[in-house]
């Protein structure tokens, strides 16, 4: 009984991820399409035109990097949640939403960046996009977290609190990026890209998994 | 030789869920397209050009979340129904073709929501194709309900038909806005926006949740 | 031993079926990416301008019902089969190639469906990728079938030469009415459009779902 | 116990499976996207018109059976892999990213295959991202395969040091035909054409088939 109860768990939050991978994959694999073939003008240089088009790919891999973590994030969440709710599935629909929604950003970035009036503007929008995400994803943890509610049997008390103040650290660090972007857009935009590769390194994974590795 | 065959019926919708979930992340996702970085004239403002785009972000809200219930619905759905006849994909194939239409309207309210002369029809029309898919959503549930035909078994009778009258608000509520768009398209967009976020509400999801909750 | 063998090979076309699963669903969904919102002169009809775009819809519906049923039949033979080789996975990647070509030629007859001098041509172009479609689709379930390659224990030979026949009839078909295409077009969509609605009718579904039942 | 444990670790590489066939899925269908109806003058005629577009259709083919080979690759590898580690999912999100960037460089070629003046650099640029592909891949496998890190249990020292051999190939062949690319960059092309049928042909899939087998 035990044993059909987990499987039906399982399957639980199966539909939950298959779908949340298919936005993810989706939104991650649409950030080129931004990414267009320069026009060159009659006599001019194909590589000119191709460099002159850096910011579009310094946003692409910014981006791409960041969803691909959320991804990988998301991916070591839902080793510890077990079952759903109706209200969880609406919280996950809410934060897949905010990710859907950094195509846009990106463009506006990658097309303001070397204009001083736009600039700081641009960078704000992302960030607010970034932040977003970010708060959305400690609301999806939490959720699942409060009183162990949708958690896999054997977290203790201390390892909840100790993931609950590790992902906090999205939010504040994107929040405060983003109201810098007003008084120095690069410097958040040199945040925003470094969060990105900070994250790929190894050591920075949230402690979910240490948690997992101890059931 | 029940738990094989019990087995066999998991496998034969996991591929149409599968699929559905996969059109469904497809089509929620592709609605950031039509969000596009504004043009700005030469000193002017981003601000102004951002914030007169509202109509695009307020369409990709409500379109992105009323896919994101017609999901959550599905997958409530899905808990009940445990086997397929050819019939019943057909009946999911046109049911995804329906949501699959949505940022074609979507893309029209958002360009003549502020124009008196289009507003009524683009409203109409995206009403239309909301009402398409809550009538598809609904002949998907009554095949598959009809006669307990391809549902768990342990449904009443009771609980079937008072899904069948939960079910039937959709058609219902969004038919009749779209019949109130040809007059006052702007109620019509109230009552769009309203149900999207009436129904990420806890407590509104559909009873089929409590049916499975019995079993 | 016999349990892990049905379960490793379970395995084996999983991963094929998902990767089908979603090149269908993207090639689907992005169809809709060609209905495009009209543009309405100063004080023209939105209604007029939706009315004329009619090519764009009724490709867009057949289209989508035909990469349908395509997915219904892909799915009903995947029940069949329970092996791959490298060879079949190649021959499954060139047969959704031909499908994910689909978009292409949609656009192609929808722009050129009123055009005297481009129609035969278009027509025939779609045509040719429909063929190839079925043709593929024929060799991806021969492969297969050949000798009983990867097919589920238990289908008698007359079985598989019944359906080898059934599963014919679309390149031949398909074919036919390309040819016709360089004649009299209208033929042809015709009979493209009357495909995608009679495969829909119950009774239409490949005699593979019979065979499955005997099992 | 040790039943128990296999599920845990078929579960641990099933969602990375699934987003990595979600990510491929998606990019090999967005290739079509570049494939236009072309635009026809008055008068002129839809064939000629369509015959000159060649270069689209050729590029579209070409990155289409590579992605497809990646997706085989990819599959094979993962018979072979049964573990993930943090690292290894970042190691595979960028290998992704490699992935998803394909479209752009392939409307490169497409567009400057014909010009003497960009068509080097264009060819350098696609021959730069396959290079990039095949180094990831060679860098993900060899990550899963140090130690048998990540692999599952039964494959020998030689068939493992063989297999690193044969995944070489990749990165070599593309690297040297993107340096030829400065020089004769049709001679590239026919290589990158020319490797995407190989790949095609019986006989040609990697060893760790053949090790998988002998499980």
């Amino acid at each position: 009984m035990d044993e059909v109860k987990r499987e039906q768990e399982a399957n639980e939050t199966a539909r939950l991820e298959t779908f949340a991978d298919g936005v993810l994959a989706i939104a991650i694999t649409l950030l080129i399409l931004d990414v267009k073939v320069p026009h060159v003008e009659q006599g001019g240089s194909l590589t000119t035109a191709l460099a002159q088009q850096w910011p579009k790919y310094a946003t692409f891999v910014v981006s791409f990097l960041t969803i691909g973590i959320i991804w990988v994030n998301h991916h070591h969440m839902f080793k510890l949640i077990v079952r759903t709710t109706h209200a969880f599935l609406i919280l996950n629909v809410v934060f897949l939403m905010t990710i859907c929604i950094l195509p846009f950003p990106t463009a506006l970035v990658a097309d303001f960046v070397r204009n001083p009036d736009g600039r700081a503007v641009a960078t704000a929008v992302y960030g607010g996009v970034m932040t977003a995400i970010a708060v959305m994803f400690n609301l999806v943890w939490r959720y699942a977290g409060a009183g162990h509610r949708l958690l896999v049997p054997g977290i203790t008390d201390e390892a909840l609190a100790k993931m609950n103040r590790n992902y906090l650290a999205g939010p504040i660090v994107y929040g405060s990026a983003t109201i810098v972007a007003f008084f120095v857009p690069y410097i958040s935009l040199a945040v925003f890209a470094a969060l990105a590769v900070y994250w790929l390194l190894p050591g920075t994974e949230p402690r979910a998994q240490a948690a997992t590795a101890q059931r």
